[in-house]
């Protein structure tokens, strides 16, 4: 039987800048749930690898424009305004809503802005997980992110390591042998949703562990490679 | 320690037109995983469903124009073309690849078109299931659909009982004590791309069951109601 289970950390306490992440989810998952096992697949939030890579810049809690500026500096492109609300692309390639700029759960006073390279960011906690614990896991970096035609968010992976960001079936047939259409499954993105059913935006947990998953998964992976869809094959740029 | 667990039901067979779904899940899940329990989320894709309300319509294999005359059919607005992709609104507000019809895991020479209504659709299957086995579970139905702009399919929910669709954490505050900005959550959303990691394209397995989601989510709900975009607060239509 195919089982997975999802469970978030607990014990990791609040995170600063150059923070070492992989020793911290090592420790409190060894503390408090067993220890990391190979093939567990750690899902990290946005807010705690910025933090820990110092990416906090100022802003002026009792002004709106502070925030905005931050925005406009993040974004390459804005695809839409309305209100407050811009849904912009960020120099990696992500569309989402305010340049991936959000202020909670950041001191007040300033905001997170996404790693710089989050792959290379779930690569370093990966190799990091490797050397304190001894165990070969994946690593999602998730964000919180909206979707064009649907109402509510979702966490979806911005960087990944030891895991591959896409699950190819091309080539493989349906239980009636004929070639499947839908091809592509975004593996890590299902995975970033399914931890944050434990995370939870207000509980303040930043680290999930998702356990069993098919090895056949695990793998080098990139979302920036695998994901991000170039412009030029993009219906809605 | 929150946990959630996630299997995909084994010893479904092939469904047919007015099969019992509620009762043929129910004996799957009794039979080779100990049986449904109150506050299980059963996720069915919507596959089984079509089938079990007999939505199977002809087409003909050796003929593309045949798939694209039904979706034209089912289309209600054409948002994009690209060669023999369509991406279009469904007259669910659904806005998807092919007016959501896919011609895997279905006999030759027939589609299955999308439930008429998916979360009456849940409804009867959480009734089903309620009379059955005397549990009190949330259901969803799951479809694969396409992101804007990212590259990959994930599950989501195209209807829902027995659990909100939102996660509504309005007036809500962060760690810091600041009202959180990310406030509503899809997790109808979630759990649908939770299940897919365990179903697979290519494995058949049609039902997964998530076990210990937190039981504040089990209330009243509807996709339609809850996650469909109205076109009018729409930026991408």
């Amino acid at each position: 039987m195919s089982e997975l289970r999802v469970f978030g950390i607990t014990g990791i306490g609040e995170i600063r800048p150059r923070d070492d992440l992989a020793g911290i989810i090592s420790a409190a998952v060894a503390d408090h749930h067993g220890g990391l096992l190979d093939g567990d697949v750690v899902v990290v939030t946005q807010k705690i690898v910025s933090k820990a890579e110092d990416r906090l810049v100022p802003v002026d809690p009792d002004d709106p424009l502070s925030h905005k500026a931050l925005v406009e500096q993040e974004t390459v492109r804005v695809l839409r305004r309305r209100g407050d609300l811009v849904i912009s692309e960020t120099k990696h390639g992500f569309v989402c809503a305010n340049a991936g700029i959000d202020l909670s759960n950041v001191e007040l006073g300033y905001a997170a802005l996404l790693p710089e390279d989050s792959d290379r960011s779930a690569r370093r906690i990966r190799d990091g997980i490797r050397a304190r614990a001894g165990v070969e896991v994946a690593v999602i970096v998730s964000d919180t992110f909206g979707r064009t035609w649907r109402r509510g968010l979702t966490d979806v992976a911005i960087g990944c390591a030891g895991i591959g960001a896409i699950l190819d079936h091309r080539g493989t047939t349906d239980t009636q042998g004929r070639e499947l259409q839908v091809t592509e499954v975004a593996v890590v993105d299902e995975l970033a949703g399914a931890a944050d059913l434990v995370l939870g935006k207000a509980s303040g947990l930043p680290v999930a562990v998702i356990r069993s998953v098919d090895p056949a998964w695990l793998r080098t992976g990139s979302v920036r490679d695998e994901i991000v869809r170039d412009p030029s094959e993009d219906l809605f740029r």
